[in-house]
Formats: structure tokens, sequence, C-alpha cells
């Protein structure tokens, strides 16, 4: 399984991913699920991904094989025109790439190749973007009233992000918060892993403003984790109590 | 779908459930989910229900059925002499309800009439047990590392009862606990719906200690689900700030 957030607030985006793949609890690994390209001063565009991993992998490599063809005809990661011309690039080539696959298989390869990726950026002179794109290819892009997308382990990291967004808050809280929905889904699903790794898309930067990577031991997640924890308590604790002499009316 | 959580702590057992039930979205009803029998100062036991309703019905009228012939033999809700014995009967008869269906109906009814059931309840000289029947008839039971079943839609009201279930707590306690799960899974899936019936059976009472039923206008809810976003929200900038000046390891 996987687990990646995408976020957008008025400062800009903030993307969050796990690393663990497994293909059975026996057979885990740790693989890079975000993945990002710029042109300084001029666009920044970042991928990550969740589903069958050949897929994926073979999708990115795509996409980046066309950058690296001498002419550099094709390169539509650094030269769409706009990130929702891009979004139809990327989703064209997911679609084709798991649609070979199937193909290949036929019946024993229904839904087994199938992958869903958050495509976030910004290109000069436009605001910045998050798409969330489907297997099929179509995709549907953040907005006001739905200003996160989330792929692979949803459920569990979703409620405190529904009930703690707010589009004015800064990108530091922004990336506190996109920890505590990982560390809710790291307790719950084995199959999400660390290191977890951050990459913040501040807006019109045109650069990754800043990376960094979550592993077992790190301090700040750890102290994060045990005060979420203590929080939590201290939040329940506030609550109103409940009385059993309250009126009955089952 | 569906949303049910049986909790155990010191003091007795705790159980919520929704109400909503659905065949698409444009056809919902209410149904209660929870059911219970007792024997004043000998047993009470109580089911939750998830899955195909007509399946779930089926089996807890055949149950009761059972216990209105004339000469109560078979009765087994109210004569099982424990409850282990009880959820051997239970699963017996919620497996041979789904087996019977699915027979009659072939390959198309391959996985549409299951279910699942908590089954919870103490009986005179011994401990309340909780336990979490499948439709394959068979069972596992509560244990201090796992004090807790959920069925449904368990995924975004699971992480805050592992953060604040503890065995100590009181059952005013449980019961705000249970409802601040319930308000996350409401606020994130259709399907999960008001009325909620709240069922407290506390040790050694051999009766519902307290009932209630929980509806869209409930004061105490709606006060509480206002209370937790706040406190949530309070919780969330307690936590120690994130900078982008971290060592970057990424």
């Amino acid at each position: 399984m996987t687990y990646c957030v995408g976020m957008m607030v008025d400062r800009g985006l903030v993307l969050m991913s796990d690393t663990r793949t497994n293909s059975g609890v026996d057979n885990i690994s740790v693989f890079r699920k975000t993945f990002h390209w710029h042109q300084p001063g001029e666009r920044i565009v970042a991928l990550m991904t969740a589903g069958n991993l050949a897929t994926t992998q073979m999708t990115i490599s795509r996409l980046e094989e066309q950058m690296n063809t001498p002419d550099g005809r094709g390169n539509v990661l650094l030269t769409a025109p706009t990130m929702f011309d891009l979004a139809t690039k990327v989703g064209r080539e997911l679609r084709s790439t798991i649609a070979e696959r199937q193909d290949a298989n036929g019946d024993r390869g229904q839904n087994r190749f199938t992958a869903t990726m958050i495509l976030a950026g910004q290109i000069a002179g436009m605001a910045p973007r998050l798409f969330l794109i489907y297997p099929e290819g179509n995709f549907i892009e953040a907005s006001l009233e739905t200003p996160f997308f989330q792929i692979g382990e949803t459920k569990y990291g979703r409620p405190i992000i529904v009930r703690a967004h707010h589009p004015s808050m800064s990108l530091e809280d922004a990336v506190k918060l996109l920890l505590t929905s990982f560390d809710a889904t790291l307790k719950a699903n084995l199959s999400v892993g660390m290191p977890f790794d951050l990459m913040v898309i501040e807006r019109d930067a045109f650069a990754p403003s800043h990376v960094a990577r979550f592993e077992q031991d790190d301090a700040y997640f750890n102290a994060l984790s045990s005060a979420w924890g203590a929080a939590l308590t201290n939040a329940f604790h506030s609550l109103p109590d409940y009385s059993f002499h309250r009126e009955r009316s089952g």
C-alpha cells in the first residue's frame, strides 16, 4: 500500500509520501514515491504515485525518457504550456502503460496493474495547481472546497486534515498537519511505512522550497507523535461530560 | 454501509451503532442494528450487525424464533451456558443463512449476502465478553490488547479509539469516545448516518444500564462535535513547531 497527500494552501503546495512498497507482508521495500522536475524561475512539477510499482515506475520513466531525447521534443514535463495540459498528458501515459500490461495478460491482468497519481506544480504566470489523475487517464483538480488529495490508504488520516486544514495556514503548519495525518495512518496500516518524503513548493518559488526525509528515528516526528497523543488525550478530556441521566429517547 | 463499535472497559461494555442502510445512495432507510435480550440478574446479551440487511434480519429472527417456541428448546440467546457457546451458535446461524442465499443464487450470489456481527454480553458468574463473528461462522474474542471491535466503515473512526481508549476509563468517557469516533466517520462517509444507538452494559448489572438514541438534533452530540473540532484545532496548535531549517536528510 501507500499513503500520499498533496495539499494546497494560500502560500503554496505541500506534498508528503511514505516509501513502503509490498507484495505480501513478507516482501517489503523502500521506494521513493515523490518525483519532481524544475526549471528555475519558470516551473516546478511534482508527481506522487500509488498502485502497481512497475506501472508507476514505467510511467515516470517514459515521461523522463521523453525529457532526455537530444532535441527535447515531447519533453512534456518541462514544456507543457499549462498544468492542465500536463495533467492530460500524464494521464494519457498512465492509462496507456496500464492498458499495455492488461492487454498482455488478458483476464488475469484485470485490476492488477492499476495506479493513481497526484500532480502538483506551478508554471510562471499561473497559479499553483493540484490534480488527482485516475488510472483511466482522466483527472480532477483541487479547489477551495477540496484543497487536498490523498492516494493509497486514505481513510485513517483523513479526519484530521478535514478538521484542521485552513487555506491561510503557514507552510510549516501544513507540514505539521500532514505529519499528524501520516502518524494516524502509520499506526493503523502496516503497509504504510517510514521514511516519509516531504516536499514544499512555495508559491512563485519555481523550485522546491524545502525537501526532507523523515526516517524512523526522526527526533521531530517522534516528538510530534508523542505530543499529538498527549494533546488528543487532553482534547478528549476537555469535552463536555456525558451523563447517563440525559433524557432517554431510544 | 454501517458503523458499529463494541468496546470493553473495566467497568463493562459500551456498544454504539448507526442506523443507516442503503442500497445505492438514492435508497436509504433507518434500521436498528443493535439488538439485546436479557434475563434480569442472570444474563444480558447484545448483537450488532453489519452487511446485507436481509441476512442480518433473518439471522436475528431465527435466533428469536427459537426463543419463542413454547418449550423454549433451542433458545440459545437465553440458555447458552457460556458466551463462547453462544458465539459458536450465532456464528453457525449466520453462516447457514448466508450459505442458503448463496446456494439459491449460484455465481451471482457470491459475496452479495455476507454479514458480520459483534456479540457482547455477560452471564452470571462469568466476566463480560465481546466477540467479532465472521460471515464464515468463526469468531475472535476481544482481549486486553484489542479491547474493541468495529464493523462496517471502520477506518475513519479508528485512530481516536486507538489513541484514547484506556481500560480504566469511566463508562461515560467510553460513550464520549465512541461519539467522537462516530463523528469522524459521519463526516467522511455518507452511508453512515444518524440516529445512533447507544447501549451501556455495566459489569454485573445483567440488564441494559443505559440506552439512548442520538437523533440529528441531539444537543449533546452537536455540542460534543463542535467542542471536538475546537479541541482538535487547539491540540494541533499546541504541537511543537516545524522549521524549514532542520537538518536536511532527503
